[in-house]
């Protein structure tokens, strides 16, 4: 078969990643369950609640790939969840090679052990995996903060030209809200925990061995042992969500602005030129931002699974109704399309084409307006804040009726010029001598990148 | 292949069906798409604009089962859309069979065009799938609701004993609802329309002949023709998914109300009992209320997906770039949910077990306190609704904390005797004798119901 | 006092109407349950519930002004609703001047007839307000789709520029939508129902003229008598949500379009220039499109707030618990965003300013590249739609690289030439012959918009 | 007057706190703003930015009581931000005291510093009167855990009866995952930070001076300096509001828990009484749980809010239109919603009525059955898991049809009697005796909050 990787072949391609798509796979949820149920086999012989020797047979029937998938969803239709036939399944395939040991099959556990255990692996090797994109996506952006420090484009506010920065700082903005997000990550990931309780969170079936057999299961996933069963409390898993979702915002920002700067009309930055990538089966010229696309699709999409999961948080008593249900999927395809927005993310600052020229000419489009603030400023110093606005503000509407240069109509102004000087005016004009501590700031965001980055290596 | 019908077998089986599966199927999609494209060719030819003889080669290969849905998701992953590479594909296969006709493939039309018109094929073949069962459930519902008319059962406001009334009118209320749901999702499924508008949604390439091609292009897929193309209107999207999140709202009731009455001390209803379904793996006695848990899932991620949609309608001038992609997979999944939810609505309105006598016994278990608004009311119109108000006040507290039976404490109230009568006050205390208009309310909806299953069938 | 009509004296004069706020103020709140309790004394007298004597007394103390709302707010904070305190001190200002009515306010009804009834009445006064907005904001669009019908402008899809169009189609585009939201919310505003159940929602209290008390309370308040009582089914509520969420995202289309216009680079069109509006503190030339960061600003909240209505709608029971009480600000607080943003973009379009020369002049900028498709079907009849369209492709990326004029490319290839003729490739490049169907459908969407406006006047 | 503290006077004090109500008052937003702009000046000041003395005149003016804030709303409704007016405001009055130091007012600075700065001292303030109510509803329920660690109760998955537990237990449960809430918002306050960079985050008005004024600044307002301005990085809005939504989640979890106890068929705990509270008109015994209400109703409202403000993430380039707008209600709407939710929390569990002999006597509504797993899993150790599994599901089918203690159908299985003893299956049948680790867990949980609550004082 070409590919079973992905649930919706047309399109999981183009929004998620194969890792994401393997991490979340039928397969995947299956061999999670089944490394908690060979850990709980191997945790409880060794605190002795279940005979050693049912350990190896166990141990050889916990592989996903002896398990019809489709067989276990028809069953699962019925029993309400997926663990209740898997573990129906693995006790009849243990029985099949060691009668005995399949009495010891998911011994003192409850489904929901095995599903939420199974998913904190299973997000474990998402999240890891997630990382590895974004920490490439860092350097990428760090790259582009350090080649643009110098740069100059104009920035925008409300989508209106406001004064001269550098491509380097929106790099460098884009780099900073990164590390908060991989910082809030790994917080989540730092809580993710065994989830071990039977089947009311007392581990009663255990009798005194309970505290013990969690220890040892806990150490065998490498999975932090929380301080009790969490079933009915689920910020364990809103809280990954919430930081995926936050991420998916810093994604998504990143996609509004180079689409805006691909606009025809801007032509300051584009996505990588890949064949095949982007065209239009009408419109042969048309290079569409597809990644943008898929960021923006991201940002979108993203918040509503958010929300939808801290809806779910409500779970009754010890183990809720639909609540947990509801879990069940969302996550996953959160998990999926964020993961797809930061390889595409990756990908597009790895290739930007960047027309620093166009940047450059951009910034004359107001004939000289965005410097007003400039000007404004050096003239405050000399008659006040308020006095100097309004004075250029005066000048700038002249400008902008008459469609000439600002400077030209300042250096009509007696007063403006016996203040500035003609010379100190001109300077005014020049963009590269307005971007204040813009380069300040990429090397305070470089230095973390920095040191981000020594860390985790 | 055992079953290749759910993207998600462990899952798919218990959250959806059979046909909405099936009508959002990768397969569904790329037929969705052909049928347009066959259609097109058609309507083209009807009106001149490309040559007859082009039309049965490309009919002929409008069929899904012709293309691998693994490499078009490849190529879709590039070209940002699944119709590029499908009108790439589909070209090359006509090509094969007749190289004139191939030049005729998608003439005048864009990807949307396609996509857009394959959904909307798609929607109005799971529309009427869903209103097949909701109509199902309704009946079902209307059943209940006669059938009960009589069956006293207490009223629970704010989760608390209130007052008598009787299964039959919460039926009811159920079926009422549901009617309007079903107004509301044929109001969207009236307003699915054509979507044919060429790039720019000028039908430019067709010149002249636009309008005419059209027209035949809405009349062979017997779609509505809109006042023009759609592009970026999205609200004819948004709208069947509003109705079916409001929809979720209504089933979600109906879960969160069985799943209640299911509680071991309160007893009153049951999900049907089928084997396989709901047993714990390790609480032998368990029934699980699984479709209930389906049911409160689905309308808690509904309204997230809804407002996902909702949020994707802002898509810019003629073709938006994010907010169209952020549709792809969320309305199918919204419309895979609801079915599902539909389905379970069905199957435990159908097999509900009601507990008559439980319903009556739980009537009793306030000692009459529930009657309180009864005697009340009859006092008030004696004494004033605040003075008799205050009076059962202070019985019924004493009642309470006493556990004597109201009706006790009352009889030696002087004054509320010498009111109403030792008889009155028993009568008072029959629940049957107060549940108002409930058989006078049964009757409207039950009519309701049955004009509205007149009209349909 | 200077304006007690705004929550929030700071933010509400932005974001809404004062019809609005005043639709949804405190006071507004309690003259709707307020009206229920005076047009219930009414209908309960003409029944014979009551004595008719009783209905002055009730009647006059009905008015909103005679209570404290901070006083009710407080007590409200214990009781759990508003009703309950407002009817406390309705019955005791009544019991002032006439003891024997006061026995008969409120009598038969619970805390939500009350409440759900007035907010209805308060739902029935905003949609109308909102819908007299919509109709001059749909004129304002209908007279710049004719004013524009034959200005042409580049068509963008995915943010990139695509073929010609018309500002009038834009226009078009924009209010064919607008009409289904009208109709949309029409549908919704006939659902609006009186609620009238009782404690349990069998209007036991009124023994065997529940039927008739209802009847005549739904005429005296003009509201349509619903089969029964509708306490827990919130889909009446959810629905017209639903409409006003639809309608924020076809308004923040608008105001994404319009906010893209205005970008420096594209400017086209411009948000009405008001003194005091829209300027900025540091930059005295720029003119912030304030109007469209409030469409779009609300096209962000309402989803969230639709999708927490829907959310709500699971009410367990006869009355249900948490989800009655999350709808008693976010409904009213959509409402009023709602209304914000159609007043917005009313005065947006009233006033718009349209820059046709920029329009034009824009589409020129990819030198002829987004006529390529025209030339593609041209040439298309001749040598085949994938044939053209690669021979295109190639003469288009040329064009691009050498930053030369696609028509000049095209003239020197003979073939293309000896198809079209260097007459009719020059034809082939003036926009205006390529904007198909465009006129057409403005005329469709005209046609219906005046049908529309006549029904409603 | 009265009470102007609430924007909602009849909703406000049930949904909300002072407190809260308070920290976003308009008052505390204007506040907000003019402690940032005393600060600037102090701090510009102190660089040798702006004369010393022009400080005193600035620092006078900037007292919120001096402002009008429905002028400042309605000129802010043209402006676009309330920031604008609020200088112009200020400007004029430090003029009036001292024209010259007028002219240093909001030296550099651009709105969204002043209003981002602001809404961080608003939400630090906000945050720290959240954690000392979290802090006492966490010694809440650390007491009711400690308290009630052998009160035996029954678990309850999926709404049904599982094995025994103790309320001690669940306690404990509610009170761990509190402690992870606290980290998240503390880790959210920790990321709260100054925002200072001018109209274009570069700071550029303030030459070389940039960073030591906003070192200063950061010093005087303690706040955090940030590496960089963070005017479209919106992921420290989120962040907290993910953090509160997650929070409303486990308070609504403990809401409905609490509400389902209240049940009058489970009647196990109750809602503190109140005089006045949860009464209901027209039923006088009738005991609403008010604040599990309150509790849902947030769990209801606040994912939809987080989502809302995640999806208003997505800011274009160096400030954004309409995502920064979305913001400014709904993140306060969201805090004061979860400060609500939070008090009506602690309320309830410091007054909370728990009947344990209630509980006691629900264990036994099953007859035993709740004990099956008990006896299944030491009938497992002798014939294996699934062999006792089946046997004993076979006996509860049959107890369950008869009505039968499980007990006695057991004790005529002559080979169940042989594996346990007559004795060993009475021990069996103790409830007290099945409650596993749950006091081992209890102490975890207990510790930590010992050291969390050791920490914070």
């Amino acid at each position: 078969m070409a590919d079973i990787r992905h649930a919706d072949p047309l399109l999981d391609p183009l929004f998620t990643t194969d890792a994401a798509a393997d991490a979340f796979s039928p397969a995947a949820r299956l061999q999670g369950m089944l490394d908690f149920e060979a850990a709980l086999a191997r945790a409880e012989a060794s605190a002795g609640v279940i005979p050693a020797g049912a350990v190896p047979a166990i141990e050889a029937a916990c592989r996903a790939d002896l398990y019809d998938p489709h067989a276990l969803g028809a069953e699962a239709a019925l029993a309400g969840n997926t663990a209740i036939p898997l573990v129906r399944h693995l006790t009849a395939m243990v029985k099949a090679a060691d009668e005995e040991a399949s009495r010891f099959v998911h011994w003192g556990a409850t489904s929901q052990d095995a599903m939420d255990s199974g998913l904190m692996l299973q997000l474990r090797r998402f999240l890891d995996g997630l990382d590895a994109d974004l920490a490439e996506l860092a350097d990428g952006l760090a790259a582009l903060a350090d080649r643009h420090r110098a740069t100059p484009m104009v920035a925008r506010t409300w989508l209106q030209h406001a004064l001269p920065t550098t491509f380097g700082l929106k790099a460098a903005g884009w780099l900073d809200a990164l590390g908060r997000d991989r910082q809030r990550l790994a917080a989540a990931r730092g809580r993710l925990a065994l989830q071990f309780g039977g089947a009311a969170g007392t581990l009663a079936a255990l009798g005194e061995a309970g505290p013990a057999v969690a220890e040892a299961l806990a150490r065998d996933l490498a999975l932090p042992l929380p301080a009790l069963p969490w079933h009915a409390s689920r910020d364990r898993i809103a809280e990954p969500a919430a930081a995926l979702g936050i991420l998916a915002g810093t994604l998504g920002t990143l996609g509004r602005d180079i689409a805006l700067m691909m606009q025809m009309e801007v032509g300051e930055a584009f996505e990588p030129a890949v064949p095949g990538r982007g065209g239009s089966s009408t419109m042969p010229h048309k290079r569409n931002p597809v990644s943008c696309a898929v960021l923006l699709s991201c940002a979108i999409r993203a918040p509503a699974l958010v929300g939808g999961l801290l809806a779910a948080q409500v779970q009754e008593h010890e183990r809720g109704l639909g609540g947990w249900h509801a879990e069940w999927q969302a996550l996953p395809d959160l998990c999926r399309l964020v993961a797809g927005a930061a390889r595409h993310a990756r990908e597009t600052v790895a290739g930007l084409t960047v027309d620093a020229e166009r940047m450059r000419a951009n910034l004359d489009l107001t004939r000289g307006l965005i410097l007003a603030e400039a000007v404004a400023m050096a003239l405050g110093e000399r008659m006040g804040r308020l006095a100097a606005h309004s004075r250029i503000a005066d000048a700038s509407r002249r400008a902008a009726e008459a469609a000439r240069p600002l400077r030209d109509v300042l250096a009509e102004d007696a007063e403006v010029v016996r203040a500035l000087g003609m010379d100190g005016l001109d300077r005014l004009f020049d963009p590269l001598r307005y971007t204040g501590s813009a380069a300040h700031f990429i090397d305070r965001v470089l230095d973390n990148h920095r040191q981000t980055q020594g860390r985790q290596s």
